[in-house]
């Protein structure tokens, strides 16, 4: 994939960066289908952490075999894979050079209730096995939000000396924050413009609600008549939040819901100014067939072939495909 | 002992890793009488550390002599022996290049009632002992588990790039687990999930009950009809989360029982697809000659000679073998 | 590019590699028009250092300019560009992510009157600068050999740690070894050999001449009745040095010469089973429209488009080109 | 293959080392068709680094691939093989675990005038290849002695805290040393006693001739009636050197010759109370099927079932076997 | 042995040096027969290093055991064992905590005309072995005196933060010293100086005889009317050279002589205030019971029951002794 003028112009926004991390964002913003187009559609496979193998795979059974998600991410045209230490282990060399790795340095589990997560990867682990970037999650609220800071802050020295590139999953929760908030517009754009603060090459957060969790935030928002109403409103404010879009943010969809509301989110995501989605339960957990035709969907979306606006302010699936 | 496809085809699933940490793995899984099957019985021997010595040797006097528990693994034609930094530093000498040794680098005690346990041993000391491996625990499930992680983390990695194999154990406890929760089948296919993303060569979990702790859980077992029932299921199980089986799992029989109940529990894990049994407390409390013959008859089971099941699906001991 | 049967194969020679290295390797082998063959095309330009500014840009002045060759090679649809410490940061930024980079890290220069070159570059320099290996030069023969091999050594394991691949130049000279010997056939093949057993992924030697320096080895040629008269068979030679194949070896051609000299070098380095060429004045010291078409045709040649032995064992230049 | 007498009687002389150490030289002793007889052969290729590749592989071309080495020493039931990096690294992974390896640390090649050899591998590089030992030469005499006995100083105690195995191969040369010299009975006693000093756990000299270089030896010799006449003698007097027998000392042949000669050097080896052969260019520059032929006479001299003494004092090979 | 006034005296000559270098030399005074006497009789074996296995241990074939050495020395009460890496190692278990032990870190061969030594122990080898000092042979007067002090400089300080104890041994040879000078009273004084000055607890030099080498000093010595025509009188002069007495000075006597002359310089040492002797290839190239009976007999000069002077000013040998 030769350069493009959309990628040249998001790697200038990098301009303390040594040229191995721009290079390997720049393997990033080339790669598969949408390469060259400054979106991106990054696979991640940490459920099986998260949530444990049965509730992440049983669904799609070949989804338990780490094999299956390099080749499915592969052959989907996406962006980048990212998984935690052993899965990656368990493909990287037969996978080689085939697509950008992102390696999950940190990992939570349901059986721990603490808001934390472990540092389960490392630079050096990164580099042994020909990853791209490193990714890791702070939770901007919770009791353990300093000290997560602190493990990124130094990971992220060690990376960028490396030539890596760092995503930051900026994720709120505990603290004060109620359940609601977690998902807000004033929240998210707060933890992706924090995750930004740390020097996040990427950002990642979670699609915002139009919820207010703060009443200060409130008053600034009715004051400056700041319209986060529709999905795309929300999405260029987060991407405001983000240097003023000079950072590259990506977003996830949440608990899985049917295709069509997908789609339109990530017509939201394309049209608010937002780089593109990072999916991955709502794909592996249907089977291959099925889960490429979405990927292949939603990389239509954000190469501006489906569900554009029309003339009346709606989105229209493209002909031939059901919306 | 000469390569076999079976071994050949286990390593290749380590593709990562380089010939030192393969060439141990290889080491263990050549040794012994179920060398070159893909099978492996592992005599661990930290009873000691967890339940004091009078508990753990007394029933078989000899057993307080760390010798004892080398040359018993060794006569009975063991795959690797596990055991703490003390035992193996009064015995490796003597028994130096006889039998793969673990070396368990951590270690709890009855005393401490915290859900943790203590370092007690390094990769150099691994290194100097001539192990083949080292060997974790950690608990998923307590509030140290993300520390626990974090030394595995580091201590794998060194491990690792030393040449060493690298053995999980993965004993959820603590948090929200009622006691029924730690050997749940959900649980337990979680907790050696975790032991591979953490990059674990050799996962080691107890057997698996039918129990399901967590609801969320439950639905998708029943949506997706998944049999639980037997123990070969619930082990066929436990192997599909090892990354589908790319990753070799052992399993502990827990508290001890009757030799017909410890029999029927090989054939499970043989039929199931696990790669065999680390046992421990039910040999070494046991006379010599009758710990000898147990191991023979386990080992019978794992090359198939034994406990096979018969035409109407029932499980069958040898002729001349009490059953 | 999407990954080959023929890439497959060469990678899965690096069975001792991490897949970082096997990664970079990878990228190399996918990059530009020879991408997926196991062809590549390398351009080097680390003459500045070797004859100094005039010699070396004047024929052809934007070649002054580091941006210049960069965008050649990229623009040929090259495999790789090589060039010391300066001019990678010179241009690194500007072309992040578009061309595989290789850190040359020592040089030499012509007002240095000893047979070594000077350490320029690091590991750490090559991973800031997002390089995917490392490259370096030893003069097997000079009284500087042995520290030389030294460095590599040391330079080529903390490559490998990292991820790098690395190239080593072998150029012997120096001790008794006559000037007609530094190509010498006999020579080639050791010289080619030594830098596979130092660990080397990728080799490059000259061009070697049917003299046969050593009467030791003079004599092994004969008796065995090894031909090398042409040079489709000193490149075979070559090849089988070098591990039998099993590591990637490429060509110099040293002295300019006209171009029909240089296609049919290629298509022996092709027909003797070669991975390629490694090419720097002869196409920078021509005016650019010129190089490209030269440099279009060599990729014609590795494609097995152009230069094909015909009925009569006559190379045939394609039609349409001037041969 | 399980512990002997004889080599635990053999480890018992190693009493300072740890067990790791121990535990790689029992598996050098338990190894192969010699396995438990306190005797070895072991394969070193390193003539392509000293001589290059047509004079070591030409004669016999598969020798030219360095997996043709690890099968032919494994087939032909040897106890390790030793070489430098790059071959290692091109097949460790493959043949983990089938045989003990012994990394070749530094390599001399005949470009060089320079009675030295280059560093070319390092304990870590052992390490990771899974290797038991390291090996590495000294020029006693040479202006590089002792240089490379400071290199072999820290290598050898690096490798020993890591439970490595220490070979030194002890070559004189340079210095007043006449050609004859090198391989006098006085010299090599010193060559392998120095060895010792330098605290090597196998020693590798060359097989003596029965010149005296040095007078003062020769009067000691003459003065102390110490019969070198035969080589069964002058290897007895070598081991005598080697701390009593109290380290292991292998010997090699050096110029090819017949192989009545061959195996009359191993029947004294044999009787001299040597512990074996290390056999290189004599086997692999032989057609496979001539070289295991060849290996099986000399693991059946060390066995003591051919060319053993008869009444005349006259070795006979044995019936069946042309002598 | 309990401490005595004369060991306390001379460790209180040592008021720089922390607690571990005081045991480590009081471990040395107060063991054997002449424990807490104030003198010393140590048992050096290098000569192996020196002169190789033939001329060193074929008088007397048992000493090419190193297990001989130990038990000599402890068999004859001697205060210190001293020898290379390899023959330490060989033993230091199996006579752990018998005897004090020097590892001598540096060593030379007569293959080799440099004037110089390689190291070939380190501190951590001497910690590891249970060493109490480490032993270091400086040439002065030799191209490579100024980087020999170096390498003791950096051991001794190195050996000293450990809490060992440093012997000297300071030979001088090379430069523009003549043969004679290299055991004149002039230059050995200035030998056991420099050792002084370096830092050394022990110092080892060669008897001196009654030449002066340097003119210069000749001056000196005959204005001053210094007295050195007796032995006695010379190890006197040696001592106060020893910053008057504050640090042990011990003497070799260098080639073998008869009984009578080696009791008669014993007596000297002791009579001019010598600590003791180190005696090596005297004793052990005899057979065990006469060197066992000649140490007796030096043991009873340094305990002053033999070898007085008379009334007469004569040296006596005690009845009962073949003087």
């Amino acid at each position: 994939m030769s350069m493009t003028p959309q990628v040249r112009q998001i790697l200038a926004n990098y301009e303390s960066d040594n040229p191995g991390s721009k290079a390997n964002l720049a393997r990033i913003l080339l790669q598969g289908r949408l390469g060259g187009s400054g979106k991106l559609v990054i696979l991640p496979v940490d459920q099986g952490f998260e949530h444990g193998p049965v509730r992440s795979f049983a669904p799609n059974p070949p989804a338990y075999d780490p094999h299956y998600h390099f080749q499915r991410a592969i052959d989907a045209g996406l962006s980048a894979y990212a998984a935690p230490l052993g899965p990656l282990e368990a493909g990287a060399a037969t996978f080689a050079g085939q697509i950008p790795l992102i390696l999950k340095v940190n990992s939570a589990n349901t059986l721990t209730a603490t808001k934390d997560q472990a540092v389960t990867g490392s630079v050096r682990d990164a580099l042994r096995l020909g990853c791209a970037a490193i990714g890791f999650t702070i939770y901007p609220g919770s009791d353990q939000a300093y000290a997560m800071m602190e493990e990124i802050r130094a990971m992220a020295a060690e990376a960028k000396a490396h030539g890596l590139a760092v995503v930051i999953w900026s994720y709120p929760r505990g603290g004060s924050l109620s359940k609601e908030g977690e998902t807000a517009i004033d929240i998210t754009a707060y933890a992706a413009h924090m995750a930004c603060l740390l020097g996040a090459h990427v950002v990642k957060v979670k699609l915002p609600s139009a919820h207010i969790e703060q009443p200060e935030a409130r008053q600034v928002y009715e004051k400056q008549k700041i319209a986060v109403d529709t999905m795309t409103q929300r999405v260029a404010h987060v991407v405001q939040s983000c240097f003023n879009g000079r950072r590259i943010v990506v977003f996830s969809g949440g608990e899985s819901k049917d295709l069509e509301g997908i789609y339109k989110e990530c017509a939201g995501i394309r049209d608010g100014g937002g780089n593109g989605s990072i999916i991955g339960r709502n794909t592996f957990q249907r089977p291959r067939a099925e889960a490429l035709a979405m990927l292949d969907m939603i990389v239509s979306i954000y190469q501006g072939k489906a569900y554009n606006t029309d003339a009346n302010k709606k989105l229209q699936a493209v002909p031939g495909h059901a919306a």
